[in-house]
């Protein structure tokens, strides 16, 4: 079961996250981080390698692109903020990049 | 060369797509829609599709997708505001989804 994280998993599993670029989201229970690329194909490369893995785990990113650039957001809807399944994606996230 | 849609050409090449869910984004010389797709592999099936032709005529929109929802914004940078390729790739987006 997906859950909220708890007030003791949040440091663990954000803290990384916070120090690679990772910021909290404006207002929301969420993270977000912009990709800069070196051009188009491969910003859209990446968000499709992202997107397989996505699927895959059944949790999906908000993110917008304008050519090079990709925002993504992340948080749980099913919970209403961040669960562990959001630090996995961002993990895999970078990790792809 | 490309340029920005004159008053003459812009009638012609915008009215149809105004009539297909297409309608000016607020306060832009830009388009704006937002489609629904059934899942996200819809969704992002369309937009890798759309993102080949993009790259295919260099022209790259602007676009955000949240699970099944893509939302596109068309403008031509270059030239500050709507061209043809605008609404050229507008109908392409039509046409594939």
């Amino acid at each position: 079961m997906t859950e909220k994280l708890s007030a003791e998993a949040r440091g663990p599993l954000l803290d990384p996250l916070l120090k690679s670029g990772w910021t909290m989201a404006d207002g929301r229970d969420a993270i977000t981080k912009t990709y800069e690329f070196g051009n188009f194909v491969e910003a859209f490369g990446w968000m499709t390698r992202v997107a397989i893995w996505a699927e895959k785990w059944d949790h999906h990113p908000e993110w917008s692109n304008v050519y090079k650039t990709v925002t993504v957001v992340l948080t749980t809807h099913d919970v209403g903020g961040l669960s562990a399944l959001d630090a996995k994606l961002a993990r895999k996230m970078d990790g792809l990049a």
